[in-house]
This record gives C-alpha cells, structure tokens and sequence, in this order.
C-alpha cells in the first residue's frame, strides 16, 4: 500500500485547519447577519449559522483524529495505529444536511403548512440517505455491504434531487423575481456540491482506493464539498434573506 | 546551519503571544464597534472583526506549532523534529486577505452591483495570489517551483495594486470629502503592509536564510506585517465607518 507523503499529510492537515477557521468565521457572520434581516428570516439565519457550527465541531475533531492517526518526524509519515475516524462526517451530514434543505425552504418564506410538510419529507429523505449510506462506509472494504447500502442510499438522494426541481421548483418560480435567480442558484449548488460525495463513495468499485494520494484526494474533496455546501450555500442564503427582508420593505 | 538562539526563540513567541492578544483584542473591539455605526455599515465591521477573529485562530495554532517545533532546557535550543508549519500562514491569508478587501469595498457603500463585481474581482484575485504562492511556499528549497510560483503569484498582486489604484482609486475619489483621507490611508496601508511579504518569500534567492537569525526576522517581520494589514488597518475601516455614520446622520 502506497504510504502518504510528508506533503500530503500536511495538505490535508492544513485543510483541516482551513476547514475549522471557515466554518468558525461562517458561523460568526451568520449569526451577526441575523440582526439585518426581518423576522421572518431570521430562523433561516439560525439554521444556516447552526449548520457551519455543527460543521466546525467536526472538523475540530476530524482535525485532531488526523493528528492522532500519523506521526511526523523528520519529514516521514508513520501510521500511529490509530485509525483516522471517518465516521465523524457521517455524524456531522446525519445533523447538517437536512439542515441544509431546511434552510432553503425557510428563506423561500413559504404557507407555515407548506413549510412543515417540505422539510418533513426533504429533511426525513435527507436523513435516511445518511443513515443508509453510514453500514456501507464503514464496512470496510469494498463488498456487497457497501454496494447494497450505497444503492439503498440513491433511493433518497435521487427523490431529494427530483424534488427540488419539481414540487420545490415550482415553488421557486412563485418567488419574488428579485430573489428567484439567487434560489434557483442555491438549489443547483446544494445538488451540484453533492453529487461529490456519492462519486467518492462508489470510487473503490471502479479504482483502487487504498494509497495515500486517494486518501488525500478524498479528504480534500470532501473539504472542498463541505465548504461549497455550507459555508458558500449559507452566504447565498444570506443574500437572499437581506434582499427580500429589504424587498418587502420591512427591516429589523 | 546556525542555531536558534534562545533570544530568538523567546522574542518570537512572545511576539506571537502578543499576536494573539492584539486579535483578539481587536476582534471584540471591531464587534463592539458595530452598534456605534449605522446600519450600513455593521457588515464591514463584522467582516474587519472576523479576519481578526481568523488571525487570531491561527496565531495560537502558530504559536503552539512553535512551542512543539523546538525544546528549551538550560538556555540551549533544540529542534524536536516536528516541524514548524509555515503553512497555517497561507490558510489565514486564504481567508483573510479576500476579506480585508471586501471590508475596504463595503465600507465605501458603493452600489450594490459595483460592490459585488468589485468584491468577487479583487477577492478572486486575493485567493489566486495565495494559492499560486502555497506550492512555491512548501517546496522547502530554493529552487525553480520557489521562482516559478512566486512569479505566478505575483500577476494577480500586481493586478490588486493596480486596480487599487485606478478603478478602486476612482470610487475613492467620488467618496464623502470627511473620509475621503482616510480611506486614501486604508489602501496605501493595505499596499505598504502587503509588500513585506514577497519581499521574504524571495528573499532566499538574494541571501543565506537558514540561520536562526533568518527564522526570526521573518517570523517577527509577519507579525508586524499582520497586525499592520488586519488590526491597524481595521481600526482606519472603524474610523471611516463611525465618520460616515455621523455624516450620513443615520446612526444606529
């Protein structure tokens, strides 16, 4: 097995630490923010800034479990023996990415009926797609148990997909004109930002997984997704809570 | 290969101790600040407080990097063999120089479209200089991906400077006569303090910088630089914003 260099540890270690320092400082403008939007989209802003918080809890121990799993002397890696917990990130989707669809039907300020049954059945999609795909990811090895939770996994994430773009979609074009193009913008990023995790998921299937430089490339891609999909969707959720907050005319 | 002094050992951490207690004394200062401006202004004082709020995240990463990188015991010096990660500066700089920007086009309050073609042109570019110089950073040699790198990175800083200058430098010009000098101020700062740094990242090509000596100009000079750039060029965004504020008659 082909070892992981002194570059690529520290690549994704400092990644890492990119990842703590973002989601900090996406949480913090956040929560700032929620004092210049109405009321009305002030729960959007909570949920954005308790997604890159719970984010940032993560990646602090996602963070230091790197630390703990290679030593660094004299520019070689060693594995410690102690395994880099992978499972951190299906602890944190299992919380932050129905989250995510909440916060994108709460900025869209939809009927309160419509907005408990959307995040009822999006948010509940959202996680069963988590917990489906968490037997597959730590079994370990790529077999039958991975292949079988992995489809089971598609089922929900392919009916979140079509529903954003159908019933979701049309609630979308009933939105203000002055907001619909920064929605529609945050639907296509949520999607787009996480059609990466099930490529990396099916990967092994297709190309041997176990080098160091699939590892770095996996853990940099999954901080890059992380990023787009929470801190980069948040600010856009942001500008569009001030942008109807000032459209309707009705500032805090 | 000269040897770390203990001097120089001692005289860098404390200076970045004294980086940390600046931030983060400067951090909640920016963010105390923003009840005194108007509305207008509260997310240029959020942002200047954040990169203080990153800076200071990465400060005490750098300054404990530092305390694991070297043992003193008797007043000799030695290297344990973890390395000092250089690194953690770029991941700051990532962040917050994009964002120090950013602070400098929202305290202008120019036209909603001129500030995010203004913010995603400058900020684009920030990040692109930072990116190009990381690999050269890390290639740990004075060789051609150090010259390589560093030239890349300089196309976008040479753009940043001549942008502040011409386009930037007309939207000053059209600003409120009472802050007019000061945001003059902000971005020859911006310009001043943001020279020192390809200064040491080519520096090596002119003269020998393994000595301690070297390490401890340069690790001294960044500080000096970065608290210049973040927390003295925070308080003249402060200045501006209270003095626009009070000119705009619209406090908070």
């Amino acid at each position: 097995m082909e070892a992981l260099t002194a570059g690529q540890f520290s690549l994704v270690y400092n990644a890492f630490s990119f990842g703590i320092a973002t989601f900090a400082a996406a949480t913090l403008f956040f929560w700032f923010g929620r004092s210049q939007v109405s009321h009305h989209y002030k729960t959007a802003l909570t949920i954005t800034g308790l997604v890159t918080f719970i984010a940032l809890y993560h990646y602090w121990r996602i963070f230091d479990s790197w630390g703990q799993a290679y030593e660094v002397a004299n520019g070689v890696v060693t594995a410690t023996g102690v395994e880099f917990n992978r499972a951190y990130r299906y602890v944190d989707w299992l919380l932050t990415v129905p989250l995510l669809l909440i916060e994108l039907i709460l900025v869209m300020r939809l009927s309160q009926a419509e907005t408990v049954s959307k995040s009822l059945k999006l948010g509940g999609a959202a996680a069963l797609m988590i917990l489906l795909g968490y037997p597959g990811e730590v079994s370990e090895g790529i077999d039958s148990t991975r292949l079988v939770f992995g489809a089971l996994s598609m089922v929900p994430f392919l009916y979140i997909v079509f529903a954003l773009y159908t019933s979701l979609g049309e609630a979308i074009e009933r939105q203000h004109e002055s907001v619909r193009g920064l929605i529609r913008l945050a639907r296509n990023l949520t999607v787009v930002s996480w059609f990466f995790y099930p490529v990396v998921y099916f990967l092994p299937f297709v190309i041997s997984m176990n080098g160091g430089t699939a590892t770095a490339v996996i853990e940099l891609g999954y901080t890059v997704a992380d990023i787009t999909a929470k801190a980069v969707f948040g600010l856009v959720i942001y500008a569009i809570a001030v942008r109807k907050s000032e459209a309707e005319g009705s500032k805090a």
